[in-house]
């Protein structure tokens, strides 16, 4: 694939990109918006200008999806999510069983093993009572399906008008009992990129849910716990350079996190990415790319070129993994940026998500 | 003290809780209320009622500050907790410093060591940069003087008037070094019950910030780190029966929670309680008991009655145990409640808190 991009044009787009990185570590807004929840460039931008400055240290630096680190000898995984997607309930889901396949996804990332969540509520005050049982069942089933126990909990209440309806935090404790070293940064020139199957329905389901599509069609969010499939994955090899799903910002953001964070290319070709006919009908009439919506049950993984095929097979063998195959492959040069071949042949830069055309996905 | 209990009169007031406390277990309402994030008696029957039941595990069960367990030979708590208090910045701290410190509390009360928190922020569209800016330093702060690392985060933005400027969820992973076992139900018959210092503080300060209140007077937040008042009081002895930080619903509900989980009586005597006089002014104007306001720096210790003494020296000698004394003892019979030796000599039944005066306090 890589003998199909012109150099000449990579370098064109590539001085062009450096100029807006550099620009990128200020904070130029003096207020919040939304565009700072989007999982985007924006919500970098925060990070980057606010919270890894005060906080620094070495776990939080790293930016993947968990922070790993020894304890008496144990190699634990610890990550943190809040749920406030709009609506709570949606074909296929709700904000429930996505505060828990969410905090268990990003265990798996980690390559750990999700064991105990912590579940914190804040309550609309007014918020049915029936609303919250049928929430708090639906995360009961998803922690009893990803087998991880929820040990721990907070209820908030604010006055009407001040949160809606209810916001969920879940954070996760997972046990890594592998040989493996799972992070962005690991991604090296030849490695192989591949995606755990179709993109996009989940943030689509959202958008219908709210009916902002006039869509009919048979959209269903694709929440699901990726931890089996990682487990599949790492039984093929432990090789694995680094594993991301791609919620906020799409797998366009998470390759562009891959890129920045190992300095390589992430190149993928855009007719590999399976995209359902209906998510690909309702992303032409609304005008955004499938590249940069929310998945809640998918992964990206970068593997060693020579694992690729195996691990492939092993994934089409789980239920959640049958439409897994590479889709790209990781360059040298230049550093930090994705570049996509296009359906008709062409090729382009690839952005994290700027903006926030979908707000509240998750 | 006992003696000073009418036995006829206590059994009295017995029969009358027992009633009450059979009802607790249903959960009338269809809709919820502030009363249902006051920490109190409405919060424990949501607990009770919807999520113990559904996400029934031993753990869980045990409702303490923190789940404990381990993870490959090591020993570890894992604790969340939303804040939600309002305003974000007040005397004596702020949003950020509360969300770092009653994590960091939550996880000293189970005798672990804090080392790691997770940070998630909630944030409402158009809230200041600054202020973020200011919350989030506040915040790293206080993991620096607590001694713990924030370690992974997330932010999310939701459209303005859905949430209120800034919610934090913070969940926090401790290890447990020591030979201890604490736990509300450990409290025995003839233990001694401590209380680390004077009463009321936070709660009032945060009322008089909201402009509820026409008093002038020094008020400030008593947020702080307690891990380190924990290890001395360790140092001492790992006798310690349990630990609890009074926050929502104050003083009176952490006795009764001690109460009903070991089935005893929590006698204790109100002159001990230390309450520096404006916050009790300002209880007496607000009509408030300060035995249910909200505390972020104190602690109730429960432990054999022969290390009482040595345990209250060792912390007089800790900044923030300047005021410790023993409140009073525990009582065999009757079981699951709480007992205060009035300032005027009576004596009365002391029940969790009720409703909720004092919401969004943390």
């Amino acid at each position: 694939m890589s003998t199909r991009f012109s150099t000449d044009a990579v370098l064109a787009q590539f001085e062009k990109i450096e100029l807006v990185q550099q620009q990128r570590a200020r904070l130029q807004d003096t207020q919040i918006t939304l565009s700072h929840g989007s999982g985007g460039k924006a919500t970098h931008n925060l990070i980057q200008a606010l919270f890894a400055d005060a906080f620094a240290n070495p776990l939080l630096d790293q930016l993947d999806d968990g922070a790993v680190f020894d304890v008496n000898g144990a190699r634990l995984a610890f990550t943190t999510d809040s749920y406030v997607v709009n609506p709570i309930f949606f074909a296929g889901g709700d904000i429930g069983e996505l505060a828990v396949n969410g905090t268990v996804n990003d265990l798996a990332m980690c390559g750990a093993t999700p064991l105990f969540l912590s579940a914190g509520f804040i309550l609309e005050e007014g918020f049915s009572m029936d609303d919250l049982a049928r929430i708090v069942r639906s995360m009961a089933r998803a922690a009893e399906r990803a087998g991880v126990k929820i040990v721990t909990g907070d209820t908030k209440v604010v006055h009407r008008n001040k949160a809606d309806k209810i916001f969920i935090n879940t954070a996760g404790v997972g046990v890594i009992t592998r040989d493996v070293s799972l992070s962005a940064s690991n991604a090296r020139a030849g490695d192989k990129i591949i995606l755990s199957g179709s993109i996009g329905d989940h943030g689509v389901t959202i958008l219908a849910a709210r009916g902002e599509l006039e869509l009919e069609g048979d959209f269903s969010s694709d929440t699901a716990p990726l931890n089996d499939l990682v487990e599949t994955m790492l039984n093929v090899t432990t090789e694995i350079r680094c594993l991301k799903d791609p919620t906020r910002g799409g797998v366009a953001t998470s390759l562009n996190e891959i890129a920045k964070a190992a300095g390589v290319t992430m190149a993928i070709d855009e007719r590999a990415i399976p995209v359902r006919a209906e998510v690909r009908g309702a992303c032409e009439i609304l005008g955004i790319d499938p590249l940069y919506i929310a998945n809640e049950g998918k992964l990206l993984a970068v593997v060693p070129s020579n694992c690729a095929d195996e691990i492939v097979n092993a994934m089409r063998a789980h239920p959640l993994g049958r439409d897994a195959r590479v889709i790209g492959q990781v360059w040298a040069e230049p550093k930090g940026l994705v570049f996509l071949q296009t359906q008709i042949g062409g090729n382009r830069v690839v952005d994290m998500l700027v903006g926030d055309p979908l707000p509240r996905i998750c």
